[in-house]
Protein backbone atom coordinates (compact mmCIF):
# COMPACT_ATOMS: atom_id res chain seq x y z
CA UNK A 1 0.00 0.00 0.00
CA UNK A 2 1.35 3.71 -1.04
CA UNK A 3 0.43 6.37 -0.18
CA UNK A 4 -1.35 7.37 -3.89
CA UNK A 5 -3.97 4.68 -2.34
CA UNK A 6 -5.02 7.05 -0.25
CA UNK A 7 -8.51 7.97 -1.06
CA UNK A 8 -8.63 12.06 -2.56
CA UNK A 9 -9.45 14.94 -0.12
CA UNK A 10 -7.67 13.12 2.35
CA UNK A 11 -3.96 15.34 3.82
CA UNK A 12 -1.52 14.73 6.47
CA UNK A 13 -1.96 17.04 8.84
CA UNK A 14 -0.92 15.16 12.17
CA UNK A 15 -1.03 16.99 16.21
CA UNK A 16 2.46 17.23 17.78
CA UNK A 17 0.82 13.85 20.08
CA UNK A 18 0.03 11.89 17.09
CA UNK A 19 3.77 12.40 15.56
CA UNK A 20 5.25 11.64 18.42
CA UNK A 21 2.91 9.49 20.36
CA UNK A 22 2.36 6.91 17.29
CA UNK A 23 4.65 7.44 14.45
CA UNK A 24 7.89 8.90 16.54
CA UNK A 25 7.40 6.04 19.02
CA UNK A 26 6.78 3.16 16.85
CA UNK A 27 9.54 4.17 14.59
CA UNK A 28 11.97 4.14 17.99
CA UNK A 29 10.30 1.00 19.25
CA UNK A 30 11.33 -0.58 15.59
CA UNK A 31 7.81 -1.24 14.57
CA UNK A 32 6.42 -0.22 11.15
CA UNK A 33 2.83 1.24 10.21
CA UNK A 34 1.16 0.15 7.70
CA UNK A 35 1.97 2.95 5.20
CA UNK A 36 5.90 3.74 4.78
CA UNK A 37 4.86 7.50 5.08
CA UNK A 38 7.99 9.06 6.62
CA UNK A 39 11.45 8.51 5.06
CA UNK A 40 14.70 8.52 7.29
CA UNK A 41 16.65 11.21 6.10
CA UNK A 42 20.18 12.36 6.93
CA UNK A 43 18.93 15.74 7.11
CA UNK A 44 22.01 17.92 7.46
CA UNK A 45 23.48 16.20 4.63
CA UNK A 46 21.37 18.21 2.67
CA UNK A 47 20.22 22.35 2.09
CA UNK A 48 16.56 22.75 3.15
CA UNK A 49 15.47 23.13 -0.57
CA UNK A 50 16.63 20.09 -1.60
CA UNK A 51 14.46 18.45 1.04
CA UNK A 52 10.33 18.26 -0.60
CA UNK A 53 11.73 15.81 -3.18
CA UNK A 54 12.76 13.53 -0.26
CA UNK A 55 9.46 13.36 1.40
CA UNK A 56 7.01 10.26 0.74
CA UNK A 57 3.79 12.61 1.44
CA UNK A 58 2.31 14.71 -2.25
CA UNK A 59 4.49 17.21 -3.29
CA UNK A 60 1.49 20.16 -2.98
CA UNK A 61 1.46 20.18 1.10
CA UNK A 62 4.52 23.06 1.87
CA UNK A 63 4.95 20.54 5.07
CA UNK A 64 7.44 17.31 4.96
CA UNK A 65 8.34 14.87 7.36
CA UNK A 66 11.65 13.10 8.21
CA UNK A 67 12.99 11.11 11.00
CA UNK A 68 16.64 11.06 11.45
CA UNK A 69 19.01 10.21 13.46
CA UNK A 70 21.17 12.46 15.69
CA UNK A 71 24.21 13.74 14.63
CA UNK A 72 26.73 14.47 17.06
CA UNK A 73 29.00 17.30 16.77
CA UNK A 74 31.83 15.45 18.95
CA UNK A 75 31.61 11.93 19.01
CA UNK A 76 31.57 12.24 23.10
CA UNK A 77 29.43 15.55 23.12
CA UNK A 78 25.83 15.57 23.45
CA UNK A 79 25.91 18.62 20.91
CA UNK A 80 23.88 18.05 17.52
CA UNK A 81 25.56 19.29 14.42
CA UNK A 82 23.35 21.57 12.85
CA UNK A 83 25.24 22.71 9.60
CA UNK A 84 24.52 21.98 6.51
CA UNK A 85 26.52 22.78 3.00
CA UNK A 86 24.99 26.32 2.56
CA UNK A 87 24.33 27.59 6.08
CA UNK A 88 23.07 26.05 9.26
CA UNK A 89 19.67 25.44 11.32
CA UNK A 90 19.39 27.70 15.01
CA UNK A 91 17.13 27.19 17.25
CA UNK A 92 14.51 29.66 17.95
CA UNK A 93 12.93 29.84 21.67
CA UNK A 94 12.42 27.37 24.21
CA UNK A 95 11.81 23.88 23.63
CA UNK A 96 8.02 22.29 24.54
CA UNK A 97 6.71 19.92 25.81
CA UNK A 98 4.67 17.56 23.96
CA UNK A 99 1.56 16.31 25.75
CA UNK A 100 0.62 12.64 25.07
CA UNK A 101 0.15 9.83 26.47
CA UNK A 102 1.01 9.75 30.28
CA UNK A 103 4.03 7.06 29.11
CA UNK A 104 5.62 9.21 26.52
CA UNK A 105 7.91 12.66 26.83
CA UNK A 106 8.69 14.57 24.15
CA UNK A 107 10.09 18.15 23.32
CA UNK A 108 9.54 20.09 20.38
CA UNK A 109 12.43 22.29 19.35
CA UNK A 110 11.60 24.98 16.46
CA UNK A 111 14.65 25.94 14.54
CA UNK A 112 14.88 28.68 11.66
CA UNK A 113 17.81 28.13 8.91
CA UNK A 114 20.30 30.96 7.86
CA UNK A 115 22.66 30.80 4.85
CA UNK A 116 26.18 31.59 5.29
CA UNK A 117 28.41 30.79 7.99
CA UNK A 118 27.40 31.35 12.38
CA UNK A 119 27.27 33.52 13.27
CA UNK A 120 26.85 36.32 10.16
CA UNK A 121 24.06 33.74 8.43
CA UNK A 122 21.37 35.71 6.58
CA UNK A 123 17.84 34.34 7.82
CA UNK A 124 15.79 32.48 5.60
CA UNK A 125 12.06 31.49 5.49
CA UNK A 126 12.44 27.77 6.28
CA UNK A 127 11.31 26.51 9.44
CA UNK A 128 11.85 23.24 10.83
CA UNK A 129 10.09 21.31 14.01
CA UNK A 130 12.06 18.31 15.61
CA UNK A 131 10.37 16.37 17.86
CA UNK A 132 12.91 14.03 20.32
CA UNK A 133 11.55 11.37 22.61
CA UNK A 134 13.04 11.42 25.81
CA UNK A 135 11.73 8.00 27.56
CA UNK A 136 12.56 7.90 30.97
CA UNK A 137 14.05 11.10 30.65
CA UNK A 138 17.09 9.67 28.52
CA UNK A 139 16.71 11.55 26.07
CA UNK A 140 19.95 10.63 24.38
CA UNK A 141 19.81 7.92 22.14
CA UNK A 142 16.31 8.66 20.27
CA UNK A 143 15.94 9.11 16.77
CA UNK A 144 13.54 12.42 16.40
CA UNK A 145 11.03 13.05 13.82
CA UNK A 146 11.45 16.60 11.63
CA UNK A 147 8.62 18.04 9.71
CA UNK A 148 10.04 21.28 7.96
CA UNK A 149 7.81 24.20 6.89
CA UNK A 150 8.28 26.47 4.45
CA UNK A 151 6.67 30.09 6.02
CA UNK B 1 -12.57 -0.80 5.81
CA UNK B 2 -14.29 1.90 8.34
CA UNK B 3 -12.81 5.13 8.46
CA UNK B 4 -11.03 4.67 12.07
CA UNK B 5 -8.95 1.90 10.08
CA UNK B 6 -6.88 5.12 8.35
CA UNK B 7 -3.57 5.95 10.17
CA UNK B 8 -3.13 9.05 12.42
CA UNK B 9 -2.28 12.38 11.22
CA UNK B 10 -5.00 12.13 8.24
CA UNK B 11 -7.98 14.46 7.97
CA UNK B 12 -10.51 14.88 5.59
CA UNK B 13 -9.51 18.51 4.04
CA UNK B 14 -10.81 17.51 0.82
CA UNK B 15 -10.58 20.62 -2.15
CA UNK B 16 -13.73 21.57 -3.95
CA UNK B 17 -12.11 19.76 -7.00
CA UNK B 18 -12.26 16.35 -5.21
CA UNK B 19 -15.42 16.80 -3.64
CA UNK B 20 -16.82 17.02 -6.83
CA UNK B 21 -14.58 15.35 -9.53
CA UNK B 22 -14.58 12.19 -7.01
CA UNK B 23 -16.85 12.25 -4.62
CA UNK B 24 -19.91 13.54 -6.00
CA UNK B 25 -19.50 12.20 -9.43
CA UNK B 26 -19.33 8.48 -7.85
CA UNK B 27 -21.90 8.99 -6.32
CA UNK B 28 -23.99 10.60 -8.72
CA UNK B 29 -22.61 7.36 -11.36
CA UNK B 30 -23.57 4.92 -8.88
CA UNK B 31 -20.25 4.19 -7.86
CA UNK B 32 -18.84 3.84 -4.48
CA UNK B 33 -15.44 3.92 -2.67
CA UNK B 34 -13.37 2.27 -0.70
CA UNK B 35 -14.56 3.67 2.39
CA UNK B 36 -18.20 4.96 3.22
CA UNK B 37 -16.93 8.45 4.60
CA UNK B 38 -20.12 10.43 3.54
CA UNK B 39 -23.27 9.54 4.24
CA UNK B 40 -26.68 9.78 2.37
CA UNK B 41 -28.67 12.42 5.07
CA UNK B 42 -32.05 14.50 4.33
CA UNK B 43 -30.55 17.54 5.64
CA UNK B 44 -33.45 19.86 5.50
CA UNK B 45 -35.20 17.29 8.02
CA UNK B 46 -32.26 18.33 10.78
CA UNK B 47 -31.63 21.53 12.03
CA UNK B 48 -27.85 22.38 11.47
CA UNK B 49 -27.05 21.30 15.03
CA UNK B 50 -28.46 18.31 14.44
CA UNK B 51 -25.98 17.39 11.68
CA UNK B 52 -22.71 16.49 13.18
CA UNK B 53 -23.93 13.32 14.85
CA UNK B 54 -25.02 12.21 11.28
CA UNK B 55 -21.17 12.73 9.99
CA UNK B 56 -19.01 9.17 9.48
CA UNK B 57 -15.72 11.51 10.15
CA UNK B 58 -14.21 12.25 13.68
CA UNK B 59 -15.84 14.59 15.70
CA UNK B 60 -13.26 17.22 16.31
CA UNK B 61 -13.33 18.48 12.82
CA UNK B 62 -15.58 21.50 12.44
CA UNK B 63 -16.71 20.55 9.40
CA UNK B 64 -18.93 17.92 8.05
CA UNK B 65 -19.54 15.89 5.07
CA UNK B 66 -23.24 14.86 3.67
CA UNK B 67 -24.99 13.80 -0.02
CA UNK B 68 -28.66 14.64 0.04
CA UNK B 69 -30.62 14.41 -2.90
CA UNK B 70 -32.90 17.78 -3.92
CA UNK B 71 -35.95 18.16 -2.26
CA UNK B 72 -38.61 19.95 -4.43
CA UNK B 73 -40.38 23.02 -2.90
CA UNK B 74 -43.35 21.93 -5.70
CA UNK B 75 -43.79 18.87 -7.79
CA UNK B 76 -43.23 20.63 -10.89
CA UNK B 77 -40.62 23.22 -9.59
CA UNK B 78 -37.06 23.59 -9.95
CA UNK B 79 -36.78 25.36 -6.24
CA UNK B 80 -35.21 23.53 -3.85
CA UNK B 81 -36.94 23.56 -0.23
CA UNK B 82 -34.74 24.80 2.61
CA UNK B 83 -37.01 25.23 5.62
CA UNK B 84 -35.96 22.99 8.64
CA UNK B 85 -38.48 22.81 11.76
CA UNK B 86 -36.37 25.85 13.22
CA UNK B 87 -35.45 27.65 10.72
CA UNK B 88 -34.40 27.92 7.16
CA UNK B 89 -31.05 28.32 4.71
CA UNK B 90 -30.56 31.08 2.43
CA UNK B 91 -28.27 31.44 0.00
CA UNK B 92 -25.49 34.21 -0.25
CA UNK B 93 -23.59 35.52 -2.79
CA UNK B 94 -23.40 34.22 -6.01
CA UNK B 95 -23.16 30.53 -7.09
CA UNK B 96 -19.35 29.80 -8.17
CA UNK B 97 -18.11 27.76 -10.75
CA UNK B 98 -15.97 24.76 -9.59
CA UNK B 99 -13.14 24.33 -11.64
CA UNK B 100 -12.17 20.06 -12.20
CA UNK B 101 -12.15 17.77 -15.21
CA UNK B 102 -13.33 19.70 -18.48
CA UNK B 103 -16.28 16.48 -18.83
CA UNK B 104 -17.73 18.53 -15.26
CA UNK B 105 -19.29 21.42 -14.46
CA UNK B 106 -20.44 22.20 -11.48
CA UNK B 107 -21.57 24.64 -9.15
CA UNK B 108 -20.65 25.67 -5.10
CA UNK B 109 -23.79 27.88 -3.87
CA UNK B 110 -23.24 29.45 0.03
CA UNK B 111 -25.82 28.95 2.18
CA UNK B 112 -25.98 31.05 6.15
CA UNK B 113 -28.67 29.56 8.59
CA UNK B 114 -31.87 31.50 10.02
CA UNK B 115 -33.88 30.59 13.23
CA UNK B 116 -37.11 31.01 12.52
CA UNK B 117 -39.48 32.07 9.69
CA UNK B 118 -38.64 33.63 5.98
CA UNK B 119 -37.79 36.85 6.02
CA UNK B 120 -37.28 37.84 9.38
CA UNK B 121 -34.97 35.45 11.02
CA UNK B 122 -32.40 35.23 13.06
CA UNK B 123 -28.85 35.13 11.23
CA UNK B 124 -26.93 32.20 12.84
CA UNK B 125 -23.37 31.04 12.66
CA UNK B 126 -24.17 28.05 10.75
CA UNK B 127 -22.79 28.09 7.02
CA UNK B 128 -23.17 25.35 3.78
CA UNK B 129 -21.63 24.65 0.49
CA UNK B 130 -23.84 22.94 -1.73
CA UNK B 131 -22.08 21.32 -4.63
CA UNK B 132 -24.03 19.98 -7.56
CA UNK B 133 -23.37 18.53 -10.40
CA UNK B 134 -24.66 20.00 -14.00
CA UNK B 135 -23.16 17.48 -16.00
CA UNK B 136 -24.30 18.52 -19.85
CA UNK B 137 -25.96 21.72 -18.19
CA UNK B 138 -28.70 19.38 -16.98
CA UNK B 139 -28.48 20.45 -13.69
CA UNK B 140 -32.05 19.06 -12.67
CA UNK B 141 -31.59 15.70 -11.93
CA UNK B 142 -28.00 15.30 -9.90
CA UNK B 143 -27.73 15.00 -5.99
CA UNK B 144 -25.42 17.06 -4.32
CA UNK B 145 -22.80 16.88 -1.37
CA UNK B 146 -23.29 18.95 1.40
CA UNK B 147 -20.13 20.68 3.42
CA UNK B 148 -21.37 22.19 6.40
CA UNK B 149 -19.14 24.19 8.85
CA UNK B 150 -19.23 25.73 11.64
CA UNK B 151 -17.71 28.92 11.51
Amino acid sequence: MTTSSLLPGFRFRPTDDELVGYYLKRKVDGLGTELDLIPVVQLYKYDPWDLPDKSFLPKRDMEWFFFCPRDRKYPNGLRTNRATASGYWKATGKDRKIACEPSVFALRKTLVFYRGRAPGGERMDWVMHEYRLCENLHEGSSNFVVGTDRR
